[in-house]
């Protein structure tokens, strides 16, 4: 019986994770539970699961779930304090680190010094503090799983192969639902829209990633810290189908690929059971009824921030933190309908023109370069739209 | 370095493994060679690998070949016992059996015995004695690579995956010249309409193979016993692009895939290379460019011989023998313009009807199967074409 605990475990990763655990529960017991504003979800979990740490982001959301839950014996924990002691929780064999956004960076930390295994879905981790975070996971003994799909599709092509074999990594992205709309419509294009992803149910904040691929970019400057890859050694396709999540190309011109229907247990039932396999009930991949799958290179004046993304991946100092944060402030400002969907480059792109490069040592570095450039997105976005 | 002797040094897999073995010089040294009736072009082979062993098929040939070699100092051998003597050479690493049908069978086994890596290309050693072949080698202690692109790519996608968690292997068939001809039309077509594949450039006698699907399902048995999976565990999908050279399904539902152009060159270096990998110097894969894999069920009505093919997987005992006595008797009818094209699967579905299973424990049954079959295949043929 292995011991886990979901660091987010409302969002879509999360419950994902729990229903696994649920049909696994030979396997896994969930012992810890962190979670943002959805109290109702996250009362329904605990009563599900009794785990012994619960975390909530509010000292008052932790009076008030107390209070709903009457007989609960776990401790209620809150804030970043309560997320980082849920992280580290004693006896713990695997943490899922499924908190959106920078916000699971201090948590995804604390797992990596635990020795627990880092069942990885928080990407943004491995963008801001990639070096870091495997400094760190090397030193306790961490392994570090990744629960992305692409990610999860690279882990399983590379296997047992030795890194000097590698000679290229492909991430697909599905292009999203502006893939085909003509250059010049995609401006006019609404939040409901940009918000119909063609293959996966994700949260709200990644399917805008998706559509303006700024979540394969930052995919790109993962898998280069999750697998120890020359930024030359990464590429996107598009991949309208998004069967196949992953190409990795031998030096030998051999390349093995990673397919399965577009299911998010996947990828997180192999972080969980690695390097076993459960037996999975969802319907399997039936190529025959697919019948095409199909690939495209990626056309950059349609994804502008991909150019971003590449720059930021050849530069290690500040550059992702703040790609990644400006980002953050430019997607919220158009799921709040304050800008518009082409305009989120533009704030992206006017904000890392103006960044100074410094060095990001420590969570506290970058959470800085990440408060300022947030602050910096929301003025531009305040004295431009 | 490592010692190589290739068997079918003048086929194609020959040819293409001294193509390997020369620009790879500093890593392997050809010291055998075995082949058929290609004088010429295995004079040109001796004198450029010098090795220390090289067999003919006939006494006459080898005279032949002493006399216009000159000054070789090395061994010159023939018939079965000589490709033996060059299966079984002292101090060689690899054994790349390449001698096409069934007469690669005596080599093959001999070289299964010896204990060096056997790198099979001559699939009908493995549906004629799969067993046998299997538990040879394990006594011995040699190691089985297979060359097939298929079965190259299942290798490598099973890695370090435990064969429990292994829930169907799927092997990818160009579908041939006829994949989309009207059914009605099929039968009028002609010896050159048969050998214009449109993806591999093989033998005669694969590409009609291809065109008829046996190839396909040769292939099936053959990965039956290389890779102990049960006839359940086995498909096949049409690929036109031939691209994707083999799937393997996982019981998690995450599919692993073997890509890359095709060039037999690839597997075949794979082969002699494993488990480390050598820099390629083919045009990698740009799946940019190819733009749509599609995949198609197999139409049985289209491919009759599959439907035996899958009778012999699920049958131990001479069936598979049988088959393969059947089909090489009718395909060389077809290449002698004897009979048409469709009349191959008319041809083995005849002699099958009437084949009585036996027990094949070891090389002679296994022949004496072939030989019986073969003369049985050849009446029918008399007597109905």
């Amino acid at each position: 019986m292995k011991n886990i605990v979901v660091l987010g475990s409302t969002g879509s990763i999360g419950t994902n994770t729990l229903d696994l655990a649920e049909r696994l529960k030979n396997r896994f017991s969930v012992v810890g539970l962190a979670a943002g504003s959805n109290l109702a979800l996250l009362r329904r979990q605990v009563e599900k699961f009794r785990p012994k740490i619960v975390s909530v982001k509010t000292k008052e959301q932790a009076l008030a779930l107390s209070d709903s839950l009457g007989d609960f014996s776990g401790r209620i924990a809150y804030g970043p304090e309560g997320a980082a002691e849920v992280a580290a929780w004693e006896k713990t064999d695997i943490v899922v680190s499924a908190i959106t956004g920078i916000d699971g960076l201090g948590p995804t930390l604390t797992a990596a010094r635990s020795g627990a295994r880092l069942a990885l879905a928080n990407k943004e981790s491995m963008v801001a503090a990639g070096a870091l975070l495997q400094a760190l996971a090397r030193a306790s003994g961490t392994e570090i799983i990744p629960i992305d799909s692409e990610h999860s599709g690279i882990f399983q092509c590379l296997a047992k192969e030795r890194r000097e074999n590698v000679r290229k990594v492909t991430l697909t992205a599905s292009g999203g639902p502006f893939f085909q709309t003509p250059l010049g419509a995609i401006k006019e294009k609404t939040l409901e829209e940009a918000l119909s992803h063609p293959r996966w149910k994700m949260g709200r904040k990644v399917t805008v990633d998706s559509a303006t691929l700024m979540n394969k970019g930052l995919e790109l400057i993962e898998a280069r810290w999750l697998f120890g890859l020359a930024p030359g050694e990464l590429a996107i396709l598009i991949h309208p189908q998004s069967i196949v999540h992953s190409l990795v190309e031998m030096r030998d011109g051999s390349t093995l690929a990673q397919l399965s229907v577009t299911d998010m247990k996947i990828p997180i039932q192999y972080a969980l059971t690695y390097p076993e396999r459960e037996e999975s009930p969802l319907a399997p991949l039936d190529l025959g009824r697919v019948r095409a799958l199909e690939f495209y290179e990626v056309e950059e004046n349609r994804y502008p921030l991909i150019r971003l993304a590449r720059l930021a991946l050849k530069t290690e100092k500040s550059l992702p933190v703040a790609l990644n944060a400006a980002n953050e402030a430019a997607v919220a400002a158009f799921l709040d309908r304050r800008i518009g969907f082409s305009d989120i480059a533009e704030v992206v792109s006017g904000v890392l023109e103006k960044h100074d490069l410094t060095d990001v040592g420590g969570l506290e570095d970058i959470l800085e370069v990440n408060r300022r450039t947030r602050a910096q997105a929301e003025n531009f976005i305040r004295q431009r739209f």
